[in-house]
Parts: structure tokens; C-alpha cells; sequence
């Protein structure tokens, strides 16, 4: 700080500009001494203030905040304290697992599932018979089907994304126990060659093998909700068939585009074929050499395909059409209902459907499954903007909310409203809203032939 | 700003600390040119600093941060962004809701769930007898049961909630497949004056009228975990009982405790006795006067009840003593397992257990459920440390997920981490598997008696 008073701060930090001193030097003479003390004085204050600045613009950096309210004080606290507790108990202390070490498979190493299974259809057959008490079919016949789905067993990098995803399973509870589906809802990584996109596959064999009394097993992707809470799957159109797809033909034979099916949603039949499906499938798909060289050879195969490491869509499409002899005969490619349907073009339309028609029918008057394709609402980077992916999962959610509360004489207020309001009066006689409102009931089955 | 360069802060902020300008006069002439141009600079030096100073306070309040990294920025940005647009979201456009409006009941009003419906017995059973494809009764005698659990509707406070809710539903998925139960998951307030932990009630009465096919319903708070995959309740020991509830008789009759029950996980037969019972206890609950006021004669009544709003428990414990005579030969209170086991002093014996007893015994030797009362993982504010919580209810969650995983051959590394390893080899065989580990083979259930 100079003898004359000009203002030099004590200490300089990035951000704060720093102020010029234009120095102008006293002639030499030695001031008075009540003016030295007055000008120690300014200094003093100076470098007081200088200090402060200094702390205000660090406490950024070091969290000290000064003016925060108390709650958010709070909540901050309790993010950080929730992040760190989480990253110290999924530290994992054994690295390394010898019966599934992390390798990258080399491009003549053949990745495989497990050891060949080849007499499913007669083991199982013969288990069937030997255990009637766990028949491959529901009552009234309908096949045994169990729904797959499930979820990283991380929380979601987004906060909300947890949110939807549990959202998204209550919307597969209540779709389920409408139609005698069971539900595995898997947050384990069985294979972690095939995590991501990939890891269903595993999974799909797994469960398979582990129970035999199912006859189909449909996957179905956490960002894919039921809107049709009516629709059922006509599994006797199938009964030819072992797996069940949506998708277009003209875009698969035709187009060869990497979009002609989706893995969102898709049926397999537990037997010998499926096995045979998963063990052709799943070696394009270990992460590392052979995925990204699989990813370039389904992108020069595709239409359409952007460059990047294989995802089972296209891995599935690829073989299905290199090898379209061996399979297709027991593919159905579906779209008469929507099995899987592409949010953008219906979350829009659900008002004029409830204005002109009702449940049941699972295609564009009434959609089966909306699935929210590129909102990765567990991730960070969408392919759509936060807002309206947020909103149109809300619209659905509510939509097919609206299906299951009926029943109970409750609707939601509007589609973006989590609140509900009574859409019957309560009565002394509720029998007769359970023969007329339950789902389940075979006249409203009837209704939707 | 005095003539004699004393600094005079431009602006004052309640958190800045106010520097005392210490006045001194000059003697009254007129100060040279040069000098004066020179106190003008200071001056101004002055201001500037002291401009920024303001600034530098006021960002914190005005969200301008000058340091922040690219991806914090980013992840700021999406955490506000979601947070408006759900507010936007759901704001509600009808606030007022003529058949359900809010009002606070004065004290000589009684609320009542809905009109008295007093012939429920025999109109059940005459639908029943008329619907023979809904029994009231699944395979092998066991009795139709539905599991009743829920959260709001909206975004848990703390990010990490809707992490442990969602698996927390994963758990009671696992084993409701596991035996046959029926789940419902209630994501909305079906009557706004019984909200909170009184939400159950209104949820309750509705589910026992919509499904008469249901012989109990099954309430379990979203914080209750099953730790006990095999063990099954021993509903024949209760077919003279109507309530089935978690607690100790001698807190109960002969300390009155507040927490000589517990209604986190308890089950209610669906006849005319409990609609009884839920109308007798829900005009305790709204909330308003009515609540505060049971509060206080529950506090009076109870031992150990701290000064608070009526709480559903509280008030059932009143009733149940205060009308023993009416209800208690239906109630059974239970505790010869954990039909709610209080987590504090289960979790850390996991290993224990593991290494000494097997799954199907439901009490000390492996706690049926285990129950995270006052963790609050959804709210901001817990009765335990966070840390605790967090760890606890991980290796409640991964208890249970192994005791799942073992059918297919694996488990968790250990109970703390979210990775799994093999168990077992693959094989070719993979049906010896299913008679040998299956939970639903009966001679797993041989074992848990």
C-alpha cells in the first residue's frame, strides 16, 4: 500500500478485476503526523474491505455461504452427504471376480451366454408333465407369460429420472395384475460383457431356463408405459410363431433400415428356437473390440444406422436379415396394435381418443405401450427437451392411470395433474360398479373384439 | 463520501459488516487542485470496489456464478430445470374441486369414509358364489391376498428417495411373484382430508369393495422391506381372526404404549367387521382441528406418545383399548415372527444369520420384514443419521435380492454392493436347478416350518 493513499488491494484472486493504481508519489516531504494516522486508517479499511471481497468471491469455492436460507442449506447438505455415502457403499472392495473376470474378447473369440442347450423343447415338455401344478398356461388358457424389465442399479444421474422409473414399474403392476402377468423387475447386471442395452439377453436365457412353466417372456424397456390397461395380446394369432415384434416389413425386407423393429418391446417363446435366437444374437454384443467392430458392420448393413458401438436393435435386425431363411418363418413383425408405440406421435392425441373412443382396442385409437425412445430420463443428455419429455411422460402415466382408478370411481384431473378428483359418487351398492368397471370382467373383454 | 477520503460504503447488505467511518474534518480550507483530483480518483477506486462487493453479494441471491465448472453448470441447469417444469407441471389448474372440497371439520362434525354399507357379509358371498372364476382363493387352499403399498404422488425431496422407493417396490414385487400376491401401488390421495400415513385408510375400504374376490388386504409402508423370501404368513391360523397386526400384548394392554402396534405392515379381512373398524377409526384423521384435537387425547391416553397431530397408529391403539371389548377378539397381535421387524436391530446380524440359519423361519433367525421406521429416505428430515439409512436399507434391499438371485445362480458381492458374482456354474441341466432352488417347490416350504 504506497504513502499516499492510493488504493492498491492486499490480495488479487482470478476473478476479481484488478483495480489500476495510478500512482502519483508526494514530493519527498514527510506528512504530518494526524494526517499519517488518518491515512493508516483509510489503509486499514481498505485492506479490510479488500479481505472481504476476497472471502465473498472464495466462498464459492470453499462452500461457505453467508446468505443461504436454512433449508437450502439443508438440502444441499443432504445431496452431497446422500452422493458421497452412496459412491463409499458401491465402492466395490473386489475388483476382480475370477468366475467372471473383465476381459475384452478378442475379434476369433466367440462370446456365448452359457453351454449349448439343445434338448429344450423335450426337457421342458417332460418337466411340464411331471409338474401340473405349474401348468404353462393361466386360466381360461391363456399361456403363462412373464414380463421383463428393469433398471441400472445405480440411482439415475438425472433425479427424476428414479421418479419415473418407479412410475413406469407401477404402471407394469397394474397392467400386470389386470392380466395375470408376473413381473420381474431386474436391477442386476448378470453379465457384465453384456451390460446396457445388451444386458436383457442374459436375462431373457436366464429366465427361460430358471422357469420352464413360462411360455413367453416379454421384455419390456423401463421407458415404456402400458396406455391401454384393456388390450390384450392375441396369443393365439402366435401359436405358429416364437417371437413377437413390432416393426414394419416394408422398412425391414425393403429398407434394411436399423429402425424396422424395436427391442422395446418384444415376446419370445421359452423352447429350443429361442435358445438358439440368444445364442446368435448375443455375440455381437461384448462391450470393447467386438461391439465396436459389430457397430460398424450393422451400420454399413442398415439404413440409416448412425455410427456407433452395436446395440442389440441392430444386431437383432442384421441377423434376422442376413439370415432371414433360418428365422423369419417364426418371426411375426406386429403392427396392427401397438406393441411398441413412438411416443412423439401419440401423447399429443390422448384427449381426442378419450373424446372418441375407449380402451381396448391397443392401436392408434387406443395405444398398447407409448414408449419414451430418446428421453432418458435416468440419464443426463436427451435426445428431446427435458420439458417435454417430462410432460408427455406425465401425460401417459396419468392416461392409463385414468384406466385403473375408473374402477375405484377416481380420474386424475387432467393429464398433467397428479391430483384426482371422484369421477363416480360412492354408493351402498359397489358390486355393481365391480361387474361394470372391472377390467377384468369378460364383457369388457367382449367390447374390445 | 466525506471531502476527507473516509470510506463510506456506496450500498449496505444485512450480511455485510458495516465499516464505521470515522469522521475527521479538515480545518476548513480548500485542499489544492492536485490533491483534489487525487481524492476524486480514490473516490472512485472506492465505489467501484465497493460495487463489486455488492455484486459479489448479491450473485449468491441472483444465481450469476462466475466460477463454476462446465458440467456443474449443466447439471445445475437440468436439476432447476426439472424442478420447474414439474412445478409447471403440476400446478393445478382447478384448485377448487366441488366434489371433494377441502375444509377443515369442525369438532362436532364427523367425517365418514363413505355411506355405511352394513350387509357387506352377505353380498360378498352371494357375489362370490355368482363368480366362480374369482375365488377367494388361490392354488392349494392359500387365500387370495392383495398387498397394498403407495408413496405421493410427487417427486420425493430427497433425490435418493425415489432410488430406495423404487427398489423398495422391486422387493415387494420379488415376493408377492414369489407367492401368488396380488399388488397394488397407490400413488394418489383418494380423499385430501386423509393424507399422509392416513392415506391407507380411504385406499383400504376402496380396494375391500372394488375386489370382493380378496380375502385380506395386505397394507406395508413403501420403507418395509421383505427379508424373508420363503416364509409364507400362516393364514390358517388366523381364520377366526379378522386383523392380523404386529405388536406386544403387554405394551399394549398393560402400558398402553403409543407403539405397542405397529401399522406399517398389517393385514385386514374384507368383511363387514373391518368396514366397522376403518369407519370407527378414520373420523380421527382429517386433517385440521380434527387431527390436532385426537392428538392431544391420544397423547393423554398413551404412554411415551410425544405432543403431535393424531397419527393412524396412535389412534388405533386408542380404539382398539378404549372399545377392547368390541374389537379384540378379532385382532390377533402378533410377534411370534417379524410381520414388521424394527430395522435397528436386524440389520447389522445379516451376516450373522447367513452363516448360522437359512430363509423361511420369518423371526430372529431371518426377519420376514425389515422395516426402516424414521429413515424418511423421501423426505428431508430423518429421525437417524442419513449414512445409517442409506447403508442399512442397501443391505436389507441386497439380503433379500440374493435370497431372488439364488435361483439363478447368483448374488450379491457382498451386502453393500450393487454387483452380483455366480453362485453356480452354468449348465446343461439347468431344470435340476429349478427343483432344487425354486421358493415355490414345496419342499422349500416343508423346510420353513
Amino acid at each position: 500500500m504506497g504513502q499516499d493513499g492510493n488504493l492498491t488491494p492486499q490480495k488479487r484472486t482470478s476473478s476479481l478485476p484488478t483495480t489500476v493504481a495510478n500512482g502519483r508519489h508526494s514530493s519527498g516531504r514527510n506528512p504530518p503526523r494526524g494526517r499519517q494516522i488518518q491515512k493508516t486508517f483509510n489503509n486499514i479499511k481498505i485492506t479490510l474491505l479488500c479481505g472481504f471481497v476476497t472471502i465473498l468471491v472464495l466462498r464459492g469455492t470453499i462452500g461457505v455461504n453467508l446468505s443461504s436460507s436454512g433449508s437450502d442449506a439443508v438440502n444441499q447438505n443432504l445431496i452431497e452427504e446422500t452422493n458421497r455415502i452412496l459412491a463409499e457403499i458401491r465402492s466395490d472392495s473386489d475388483p476382480t471376480d475370477p468366475a467372471n473376470p473383465e476381459r475384452d474378447l478378442f475379434l476369433n473369440e466367440t462370446y456365448a451366454l452359457g453351454p449349448r442347450i439343445s434338448s429344450w423343447d423335450t426337457d421342458r415338455k417332460a418337466w411340464l408333465e411331471n409338474n401340473p401344478e405349474f401348468p404353462n398356461f393361466v386360466s381360461r388358457n391363456k399361456p403363462r407369460v412373464l414380463l421383463l424389465s428393469g433398471s441400472p442399479p445405480n440411482p439415475c444421474d438425472n433425479a427424476i429420472g428414479d421418479h419415473y422409473l418407479l412410475k413406469a414399474v407401477k404402471n407394469k403392476i397394474d397392467y400386470c395384475r389386470l392380466h395375470g402377468i408376473e413381473i420381474v423387475y431386474n436391477m442386476a447386471h448378470l453379465d457384465r460383457e453384456l451390460a446396457g442395452y445388451w444386458a436383457k439377453l442374459p436375462m431373457i436365457r436366464r429366465l427361460m431356463l430358471s422357469h420352464p412353466e413360462v411360455e413367453w417372456i416379454w421384455w419390456m424397456d423401463s421407458d415404456a408405459l402400458f396406455t391401454d390397461m384393456v388390450f390384450e395380446i392375441p396369443f393365439d394369432k402366435y401359436k405358429d410363431y416364437n417371437m413377437v415384434i413390432h416393426g414394419y416389413p416394408d422398412l425391414f425386407y425393403d429398407q434394411k433400415s436399423w429402425i424396422a423393429l424395436n427391442t422395446g418391446s418384444f415376446l419370445l417363446r421359452n423352447c429350443q428356437w429361442t435358445l438358439d435366437l440368444l445364442d446368435t444374437w448375443a455375440p455381437m454384443g461384448p462391450k470393447g473390440p467386438i461391439r465396436e467392430e459389430a457397430g460398424k458392420v450393422v451400420t454399413k448393413f442398415l439404413k440409416g444406422r448412425p455410427d456407433f458401438e452395436a446395440d442389440d436393435q441392430s444386431a437383432l435386425i442384421y441377423l434376422l436379415l442376413t439370415q432371414k431363411d433360418k428365422w423369419m418363418n417364426k418371426v411375426q413383425i406386429e403392427n396392427s396394435y401397438y406393441l411398441h408405440g413412438f411416443w412423439t406421435g401419440l401423447v399429443d392425441t390422448y384427449e381426442d381418443l378419450m373424446a372418441k373412443y375407449h380402451p381396448g382396442y391397443g392401436d392408434q385409437r387406443w395405444p398398447f405401450v407409448t414408449h419414451f425412445v430418446g428421453c432418458k430420463p435416468c440419464g443426463s443428455y436427451a435426445d428431446y427437451p427435458v420439458e417435454r419429455c417430462l410432460r408427455s411422460m406425465e401425460r401417459a402415466f396419468n392416461f392409463a392411470d385414468n384406466q385403473v382408478l375408473n374402477l375405484y370411481g377416481f380420474g386424475h384431473r387432467g393429464l398433467l395433474s397428479p391430483k384426482i378428483k371422484r369421477t363416480r359418487n360412492e354408493t351402498v351398492r359397489p358390486l355393481e360398479n365391480v361387474d361394470k368397471f372391472d377390467i377384468r370382467r369378460s364383457s369388457l373383454h367382449e367390447k374390445s373384439r
